[in-house]
């Protein structure tokens, strides 16, 4: 209808049409033995949601996700990995030829030292782990960046906009998504959130609790002015 | 129509009719901190398509699950927990009242000996965590039980067989479940699933490769005769 074909000429006239986006979502798994894994609440909602929104803008976009139980989103490359490794394998092979990265993704930032192949039984009494770090994906993106714009994610529980903007610059961020995950109705598991947007000019944004969609039309809208738009 | 009428008829006839039955699903989520978990990859399929026959039989459902993306199945009373510790309370409290317990949930065994309230910045270099054991629920019904018919899962990736032969003895299950998790397309997040049945009488039936549906049909029709009929 005349309605749908205006909204969708409106979008693709966006400055993200045609800009090839690159989102992250969801959690990693890191096992220690086949039934054993080390990963965090994330459901893949905020990512997907993201994705969903660019690809209506009109976005080229490449979805890698960690396991979720979500549909890709219409129009939507996905990519499906497992572990923190796999993910930043992903990750750098697709970053040179994307404008923009978006890492919703909570990748463990450690996992099992050693990785059981047979389910290990259980013994009486306690148990050590030993974990060692995963590489840092979005540190890693910020040094490699040229032409990207990156936006990173900063999921917290006390001094949300304080870490959020040491992230923003220690890991050479453009923009970063903060949102406390202690506060009711946000963050991991949920359908809605309340995020603050800071950029790295310094603007801030500070988002009342949004469905996950709005805050992605949200989140878009703040980044669109830092992305070039193509010369025509 | 007539023949859904007769299907219900014949269903309702059943030894299941008005039985009381408490199915467990899903994995737990040991935290260590707001966004460090520990668990296992159950989806909870399993434990829901059991939860959806046993109510298509008649039987009265409470259905205690761990986190997971799924919609509650029609007739079933849902209960909600997060860590094992949750499940243990929820399974002991409706113990005593029930005639079968189904326990396809995949509880962790282990758990974070320390929880910090707050997201734990990352170090530089390794990390070693601290395990305690959590308590053993399917051990624990095996000892408390009375006229309940108790049914166990054994998710194994070696030594199917006699590690649930062991587990059936050593836990004084009426009946366990065993699945090789290192199948292809059977176990964990799955939508099928390859299962061997073990009656404590000694007697064995092994499936092939099932939708997780199919599966819960043969597992109630193989535990049937062991359930006491109503008197009437």
């Amino acid at each position: 209808d005349i309605t749908a074909f205006l909204q969708s000429e409106y979008e693709q006239s966006s400055v993200y049409a045609g800009k090839k986006i690159l989102i992250t979502a969801g959690p990693t798994y890191e096992y220690s033995d086949p039934v054993r894994v080390f990963t965090n609440p994330s459901t893949g909602k905020m990512g997907f949601a993201a994705a969903a929104e660019a690809a209506a803008k009109g976005a080229i976009v490449t979805l890698i996700t960690g396991p979720v139980q979500l549909d890709t989103p219409s129009g939507v490359t996905r990519i499906d990995v497992t572990t923190a490794e796999e993910m930043y394998e992903a990750v750098m092979e697709r970053f040179p030829f994307v404008d923009m990265v978006c890492k919703a993704a909570a990748v463990s930032d450690y996992r099992p030292a050693l990785i059981a192949a047979e389910k290990q039984k259980k013994q009486n009494g306690d148990l050590s782990i030993e974990m060692e770090r995963t590489k840092d994906i979005l540190a890693e993106l910020g040094k490699r960046k040229d032409k990207q714009l990156l936006i990173g994610f900063a999921a917290e529980s006390e001094n949300v906009v304080k870490y959020a903007e040491e992230k923003l610059d220690r890991k050479n961020l453009d923009m970063v998504v903060a949102n406390n995950i202690a506060s009711k109705d946000a963050g991991f598991r949920s359908d809605t959130n309340e995020m603050i947007l800071l950029r790295k000019d310094g603007k801030h944004h500070s988002l009342p609790l949004l469905t996950k969609t709005e805050a992605a039309k949200e989140m878009f809208a703040f980044a669109e002015s830092m992305l070039k738009r193509d010369e025509s």
